[in-house]
């Protein structure tokens, strides 16, 4: 994204048009049940049943509309919901996709991506450089390089998840809340923040990350950037070492304080999900439900909001998650 | 009820109008993974989101908002969906409920009714006569009888789900498919047949049950009302044990052939719903995926739809689905 690198409201409108009939306008859950164990009420953005399980279908396909008619493919790094999300855009798109992934990586994901119409390269960890492996192929083929979250365009589509939220939440009678987002590298967060900053200015913000991955809410607190000691964990969509060179700057003018939940408290907050909402959610998908269900004390006002924001969860990680919420099914 | 036992497309219509801004508008999602298992274009009607888990809350509130000013609260005999859809619509229009369940039913079961708003009756199945118990008490308080399916209002609000359907077909560019839905007594499948007729003529209702309750598929084919011989299986929100004395001749002017799979399919079914839509389908609510997806040869045209019609599931046999799909996660 050489030379522009503002995203601003206008951005997020125009991705929203151009989502329009393709992303699905996922709907707004919630559950009586939920609203007991909360102590108010919760409202639950369900991006898991966006197209290939989560909210990355958004920014992908933003980024790829956006991109002009010589464009002759794109170009993205994961093994994870931006994959897919990347992948399936291109595809309907008509555009090829070529995504780098590491060869370890689970053949489930590497089959789904290519089911979606990518072409898969592997690369080694341990001998190969991932960046300069996907630039010269960049480079050799004409690709553009779509990134997760420190992409403009990117940035633009995920605010499309704002300004649903905030007309859904108007029609359930709730102008202003505490949004609580699943935040990684803050793609969606600072999406949904310039979003709400323009059309439901009393709404407030939060990031909400696992145990030990509380980068954002670091820097949040310090006002400088922190970064995570560890890589990988259970809510593994969401353990990105740092928040973005874009996204910062709007997190830490627009969002916070930023919230922490344990990984046991993710997988029964997706075990409620299951029992009352009838979603599945992967566990960096449910921290913010976690959040509202077992934070309240740190939240304010009459109704909470949280993004669901992925479903792609290898189903031990889902059984666990089953048997660990079963005491929760009888709150 | 007494005396006017006709349905007909007005009242759908009507029924959809006191159901606007009460229940949810269910996505038609899809998923390019079914769509390759199947063989055509596979839409989902997720009513497994509706409130209480299943569509039976659209009927309820129908019955509920069409009962006279002086009505005093509602009755029904249930222990399954239909009690947490009248007992939950009653509780939003403040009416009070009574629901008669057995004294052997699930304690969760017996414990989400009454956090509903309901008031639980409970009976010995061996030593006392549910009707009698259920009548006198109707006549003691004044309450209205809210049947699960042989109730016109009650198929109106289901019909509901066939003017959706009609809506967002018609949205993803399909005019002309077969509807296929999961079907135990009739009501949803009238009151979608009903919907249909008037709304999008081109589509054709069929009914989908489990082997060995199949009750509704052989009175289609003999034109004669047969009943099953047993009475409780896997897919218990669909076992009933004959189609109803008003649905009956909906279904046999306006559906069929009948369609049976396997409670393996159902399972296989809901693993694959976990994996591509990210939902959780009990087995009764995923007869109709399954035909889709296992049963294509005997399906026309480019595009099906199937209702997946409920999601209240216990904890085990979920699991066990998602045990028994694994094997079709990579196809």
């Amino acid at each position: 994204m050489a030379g522009d690198v503002s995203v601003n409201f206008d951005m997020i409108t125009a991705a929203a048009h151009r989502l329009k009939g393709h992303a699905r306008r996922t709907p707004l859950l919630s559950s009586p049940f939920l609203d007991r164990i909360a102590g108010r009420r919760v409202f639950v953005k369900a991006e898991c049943l966006q197209h290939t399980g989560s909210f990355k279908f958004r920014g992908a396909w933003s980024a790829i509309t956006a991109l002009p008619d010589t464009a002759r493919g794109v170009i993205a790094f994961s093994s994870g919901n931006h994959a897919q999300g990347v992948a399936y855009a291109a595809s309907l798109k008509g555009l090829s996709a070529v995504i780098i992934m590491p060869r370890d990586a689970p053949a489930i994901k590497i089959a789904n991506t290519r089911a979606l119409g990518a072409e898969v390269v592997l690369y080694d960890r341990a001998l190969e450089d991932r960046d300069a492996l996907g630039l010269a192929l960049a480079a050799e083929r004409g690709l553009e390089l779509v990134q997760p979250f420190d992409h403009p365009q990117v940035i633009g589509g995920q605010g499309s998840v704002g300004l649903e939220i905030a007309q859904q939440a108007q029609a359930e009678g709730v102008e202003a809340a505490q949004v609580l987002v699943c935040c990684g590298g803050g793609g969606l967060t600072s999406g949904i923040a310039l979003a709400l900053e323009q059309v439901a200015p009393l709404m407030q913000v939060r990031t909400v990350e696992p145990e030990g991955f509380d980068d954002v809410a670091q820097s949040l607190a310090t006002g400088q950037v922190v970064e995570n000691p560890t890589r990988s964990g259970l809510c593994d969509a969401i353990v990105t070492p740092r928040p973005g060179a874009l996204t910062w700057p709007i997190l830490q003018r627009l969002c916070g304080p930023g919230m922490v939940v344990s990984d046991e408290e993710a997988l029964r907050a997706m075990g409620l999900a299951y029992e009352r909402l009838k979603l599945v959610l992967e566990p960096g998908g449910a921290v913010a439900l976690a959040a509202a269900l077992f934070h309240g004390d740190d939240i304010t006002g009459e109704a909470v909001i949280v993004t669901a924001s992925g479903g792609n969860v290898d189903r031990p990680v889902f059984m666990d998650a089953l048997a660990m919420g079963d005491a929760d099914a009888n709150r």
